[in-house]
């Protein structure tokens, strides 16, 4: 779920308190239900080759997209990319999507065809296939929810409760240019960047990728332990594997992978590119472990791939909480706040 | 997808219309799809034994649910059978439930668990689980998207698509209550009604039934042709029914199975209790259709059960339209116009 520009802090409840109480009101067993509220995408058992993943998000105007800062093409794609992302955590296969919109009377048939172009476009390198789905009125903004399903081996699909303590951490391409590229088209001085890396950190806001064969390639090599997608920004979906898994986690702030364009933009706005990279949220990137005796076939077959993997840090007891490692080598702490979409106006 | 209250006539674009542009849009093949979109429901054919059905109905606040007329917890209860109800209609058994929900700051915690406990109440006689969901924040009114699978034996599934000219149309309970329950929520002066006809209406709305079982019975007997859920009202759901099939209707106005309270309200209010059965929405009733040459084994069947199941009509060429034939021997046209939840203001 893409966080998008309207984060508070809350004092009231969050995201995650939430569905963790409604976790435990719907902690029926299940035989089919192998992974249920929790986690962005359930899995079923539906057969005995094949299991089922399910994934549903809802994208609100002026919460997770604004139209003033983002085409009604792009839009749709990135609201499917979200779902896609998810997916791509699990190491599945996604196939069949449905769509449901609920219009305000402000919204042209044109406008809202292109959402569903740009949603169609993402999912076409996957071969996904809209399937349903429903449309209504709103009498306020456009709302937007998108149900993907997936598929994966019994009992491969890569969760974030596998960490382990030593495990190796790793994130897929770069960090922060999304949330760079959200500044770009929000801020009232734009800093001065070469057109490229303008271009580059645009394209990333509104084109992100969903990592589906670095997904893929990781259940295929059994190498991964847990894993998750960057939609809320590192640290807050770092903590999800670290709650999920019972574990801390360092991270090395030299390590992180920034490109060449987030960091001219960081530099521009005088801002630590490491801060961007830590708290933008909207990359889709996949965040996963590596056991540490795997480290070395493990970076040996990605120099086989065209893939950017990125060791950041490793996984510590959970005492250890969440901590970052800085280049002059002390630790602090992450900030303990992520970029939860769900938050009270204080 | 319930209806709701915001009905406005349309000069610019249909729901309808909407869905076949972008059925149109969509129609790449996909072998494990037997039905896309179209129907409320798409069918997979997920294995040899098993075939999945999934759906999705997004609901807003004002327009599909009205917080001032309907508890939170009648309103999760109501989207739930919305959901429950298009599986009915397929002659499913439902499985796993999704929820979205979009909450806009003056919503409490409470209020939210009040919409969950509806949702799981409705779906708990049918051990439908709730595996996953999204929670976001809205900036305006709250939003609901509930995705529902179900399963159904492959080739059982009962279509839109299957009815054929001279079969009996036939629709399970009583039409109208919940138009009339809805009624008097809203009506400024409350017609005279016995106690008991008015909490019967208001039952009938505030907690409709899903016909699951009625539709299974249907599916194990081999004896419905067509099927669909009464969401929209009687006119406009038998207009999917004709549309699918390539077919018209006659609906006899004198057999419409009325309940008491019904009448008395529509006597109450001076109106045609048979316009409330024709038009009025959310009914969550399935109208089906019987081949002529079974007529006398399912009315034999029905006997042994305690299903109420009324014939109401027949199947005529589509040259012939949708009509009604009035108690006075007349036929005239169906009004065109149904329920579309999706209209612009004029």
């Amino acid at each position: 779920m893409p966080p998008g520009r309207t984060r508070r802090a809350s004092t009231m409840h969050s995201e995650f308190g939430l569905i963790r109480k409604l976790r435990a009101q719907a902690a029926q067993p299940d035989p089919q239900v192998f992974k249920g509220i929790g986690d962005d995408t359930a899995i079923l058992k539906t057969s005995s080759t094949e299991w089922t993943l399910i994934t549903t998000d809802l994208l609100a105007e002026g919460v997770h997209f604004d139209p003033t800062t983002s085409s009604f093409r792009d839009i749709g794609y990135r609201a499917a990319i979200a779902n896609l992302s998810d997916i791509a955590a699990m190491g599945g296969t996604p196939r069949f999507m449905l769509v449901s919109i609920a219009i305000p009377p402000a919204c042209s048939t044109t406008q809202i065809q292109q959402r569903y172009r740009g949603m169609t476009e993402a999912g076409t390198p996957y071969r996904v296939r809209l399937i349903g789905g429903d449309t209504s009125a709103s009498k306020t903004g456009l709302f937007l929810n998108i149900t993907l399903t997936g598929v994966v081996k019994p009992r491969q699909a890569l969760l974030r409760s596998s960490a382990r303590i030593g495990d190796l951490i790793y994130v897929t391409g770069t960090l922060g240019d999304s949330r760079a590229g959200l500044d770009l088209l929000t801020s009232r001085r734009r800093p001065k960047l070469r057109p490229t890396d303008a271009r580059f950190l645009l394209g990333r806001h509104h084109r992100p990728s969903a990592r589906i064969a670095e997904g893929l390639w990781l259940v295929r090599h059994g190498l991964a332990g847990a894993a998750i997608d960057l939609s809320d920004g590192l640290t807050g979906d770092l903590r999800h594997i670290c709650e999920e898994s019972g574990v801390g986690a360092e991270i090395i702030a030299g390590s992180l992978p920034l490109s060449r364009a987030c960091r001219a933009y960081a530099m521009a706005r005088g801002l630590d590119p490491v801060e961007i990279a830590l708290q933008g949220g909207e990359d889709y990137e996949l965040l996963f472990t590596v056991p540490r005796g795997q480290q070395l076939r493990f970076e040996r077959l990605v120099k086989k791939t065209g893939f950017r993997m990125t060791c950041i840090g490793s996984i510590t007891p959970k005492a250890a909480g969440l901590r970052l490692r800085t280049d002059a080598g002390a630790t602090r702490p992450l900030p303990l706040t992520s970029y939860e979409h769900f938050r009270r106006p204080t």
